[in-house]
């Protein structure tokens, strides 16, 4: 299998108002999306790929002036993989709010002609779907064969499959939930305090002092990275090993400087992301997932808020995944099941973690091609 | 059951310098220690209660001037409770490095006339029990009939059992570990980077500047009490309530300002302990904890670690405990029967995840109760 090679993406302008769930509206935005494969005749075999916390719409390929820059899920999607692009027309959209591109809090807000800051609206999954709908308009989508996503990723899809029914023939949603708990909650809160209360936040504001909060952004990304991965999976890639140079010493440095390989793995996961993510985003994103609980509508009763569906249904979650725990997963295929709907659930056992859903292991990605096999007779991919 | 009531601090002061663990040595110190019971006469009776990170001496009783600051253990230790003070002589000590009156980086370094601030030797466990081993001497007591302690405090058992195994008759090592995970140092990593980058935090010399690191010690407050607490126990004391007035809109605000219970709870503890506690001792027992590895010396092998122990052993877990989870107090426990030690392991299904250890929860403090009845018998107390 080889990677679908140099991609580009492109800008789309929209510019009839979208109205948000928190009572505002955009009145014109861009959506930055990469698409791999080709629409089909029929326009049958088209797949929305939904990103996470801190992807985007890069989902695969390389960039001409930046080969290293491959997309997040390119061992999932491309020729011949799971997903494959010989037969799928696949999109990857970056979201709203998200600094990648789509319009969102770095962008120019044209009522001010400054950046939009801690002025961007509080953006929902819901509204995500909405936009992400007016680009199925736009390619003349009426009906994806799949809508597809991992963590939040996987809202997306849940939602999508709420919200328009009619437009979805399949719904994937791997390691998600459909609710976040009290300790998810938690651990979002405490970053975002990390960042809120950064002197270099400035309110939100940050782009006009020429700075921006990279203390609050490591933190933030040092709690997401030990979230991401399981306790067994760091001990087995870090342990207690000592970050040493070759034949140095076994033995404490007593400082507070990187004295295990864990730390010195978090200081770097830390710097790189604070360098290349905007803080506002991490807000809105990490606000977006909290606010996700599509059954608060129906007296929490996630069988009722999923009775209107009638995609056909793949839920997927892996063992050590503690963000998202399997018990998750299976909320959402009981709340399904009760409604008749068709669906698979299969429970990977893999030692990753959350982080689980983006690697390249075999019973997972065998689970998705035969999946996306019997989703290509069916729309005739 | 009453509590002990009233309760006096006294600090004793040590002249004769104490070798620590990275070298340097402290000249003379402080320690601030209560006592509760009377010491019988063939000094026999006498428990030790070792403290976690955020504690103190301050284990049982109140404060003439503040009856409202009961003692962190008090369910545990008074007359008629589990560690009985009609029987047994308690001593709770505070530890060098802390901020409750022991020696540490708040005290005046006498060789500068100002704080030690970053300057205060990393302490490590060991450093500890070697401290309270002199305190030991002072009282006149040549072998506990128990030390006991809880998360860090279990180290300070343990490591008391290895170092002085004459000294001890038994251990009691509850809701701990042999050493930190990768997990572990990964959380104290996190919570440290949030203090050292405050920049309040002014290099640990902050008492000097008036000011002190509350944004990193709120930070780190919040990562900690999420580690202390199950999933389970989270869900059922906050889930996904609303933080709102009586009769409020149970609905969402779309902003970052508290929302949910949890981040009002969580808010709530990281203020207050910005306020108590001080930041260079929460590095300092954090890496304490972090260095904590009997087994290093021995490769790894912990069953080696403990071959020259004598003591007897309770080792205590608690189902939910994710921080320190049953299966590390195993290891103990195995190590202890390879060595063909006298061990009881008690696994205790509470819901409460870690916090477990200071609740007042029946089974659990039958078993201490019914422990303490066979020392007591053993030792004559």
């Amino acid at each position: 299998m080889e990677s679908i090679g140099i991609v580009t993406p492109q800008t789309l302008r929209f510019t009839e108002p979208l109205a948000m769930q928190n009572g505002s509206s955009l009145s014109d935005y861009e959506l930055v999306v990469e698409t791999y494969g080709e629409l089909n005749a029929a326009r049958s075999n088209a797949v929305l790929v939904c990103h996470a916390l801190n992807a985007s719409h890069h989902v695969a390929g390389i960039y001409a002036d930046n080969p290293k820059d491959v997309g997040w899920w390119d061992n999932m999607v491309g020729p011949g993989k799971p997903l494959d692009t010989n037969r799928f027309f696949v999109i990857g959209v970056n979201n709203l709010g998200s600094c990648f591109g789509s319009t969102g809090p770095m962008s120019i807000d044209a009522s001010t002609g400054k950046p939009y800051g801690a002025s961007f609206p509080v953006v929902t999954v819901e509204d995500w779907v909405n936009a992400q709908a007016r680009l199925a308009d736009r390619f003349g989508i009426e009906r994806f064969a799949a809508v597809m996503g991992g963590s939040l990723g996987g809202m997306q899809a849940l939602a999508w499959s709420m919200m328009y029914p009619e437009r979805v023939a399949h719904c994937i949603v791997v390691a998600s939930t459909p609710k976040l708990s009290a300790q998810n909650i938690a651990f979002n809160e405490t970053a975002r305090s990390a960042i809120l209360s950064d002197p270099d936040f400035h309110g939100g504001d940050y782009y006009a002092h020429g700075v921006k909060p990279r203390r609050g952004l490591r933190v933030a990304r040092m709690i997401g990275h030990i979230t991401y991965l399981s306790d067994d999976d760091m001990a087995s890639k870090f342990g207690r090993a000592l970050r040493r140079a070759e034949g140095a010493l076994d033995a404490y440095n007593f400082n507070f400087d990187v004295e295990f390989e864990v730390e010195s793995y978090l200081r770097y996961q830390a710097d790189k992301f604070a360098e290349y993510f905007d803080a506002n985003t991490y807000l809105l994103i990490t606000r977006a997932l909290d606010y996700f609980d599509p059954a608060k509508a129906f007296d929490g009763d996630l069988t009722k808020a999923l009775a209107n569906t009638s995609a056909k249904y793949l839920v997927t979650s892996f063992t050590t995944d503690w963000r998202f725990a399997p018990a998750r997963s299976r909320e959402i295929v009981k709340a399904l099941l009760d409604n008749k709907r068709t669906v698979s659930y299969a429970e990977i056992d893999a030692p990753h973690g959350h982080d689980a859903f983006l690697l390249d292991d075999a019973r997972y990605h065998n689970l998705m091609r035969a999946y996306y096999d019997r989703i290509a007779t069916e729309v005739g991919a």
